[in-house]
């Protein structure tokens, strides 16, 4: 069954990632300067979203879980205090045991949820 | 020419990492959980070290530079502690005015630097 778990990616989260990696970029954080964009308002830094995958791994597949790979498509911007959830696909049996999943992430915009990010993981599960 | 920056990261990014996108994995956080495991020592988060490359991008493409795709594979462990550098290679011209490039993360073993993360981005350039 598909797994799926859904986080708050506010302006606290946004500025925290840009501090620890070093991606001051204004459009994640200023939202005078996104104004003049084609997104209009901050959006949330790809790779930070892209980052909650790797608890979610944890969660289903267990600590000992060794990533091997993970691959991202940017299909959506999520604006700064956007509802995510990340949603892992069922595993398929790969070489020597690894896992290959889909990984998406979609946004909440009113009522729906659309996919922002698509992509999958491969990894050895910890169990 | 390819492009490179180096990073340090530490325990407190580690640790930061951890509670940003709730991923507390012991085998991150606890030398005593890590010593049990064949790492010997805690090793950092696979998408905390991929998430450097994001601010890397920036600072060669520029801040209107849109992220459309990004690969990753996890080829060695790195020990929380380490000096990391991330090499982003050239970019070749794809459809529609995009870019492919390298994306690889290395990680300082004594005088050497050894691959531990090799992937690729696709970005529309901001300039």
């Amino acid at each position: 069954m598909a797994f799926s778990k859904e986080f708050e990616v506010g302006p606290q989260q946004v500025a925290a990632f840009a501090d620890l990696v070093q991606d001051h970029n204004p459009i994640h954080l200023s939202a005078q300067f996104a104004q003049g964009t084609r997104y209009k308002a901050p959006i949330c830094h790809g790779l930070l979203l892209t980052a909650y995958i790797s608890g979610c791994l944890v969660e289903v597949y267990g600590q000992g879980t060794v990533y091997l790979e993970q691959q991202v498509q940017f299909r959506r911007p999520v604006p700064v205090g956007s509802k995510i959830r990340v949603v892992l696909g069922e595993g398929e049996a790969q070489e020597k045991g690894a896992l290959k999943l889909s990984t998406t992430i979609e946004v909440q915009v009113g009522s729906y949820w659309k996919k922002a990010i698509e992509g999958y993981a491969v990894i050895n599960p910890g169990y």
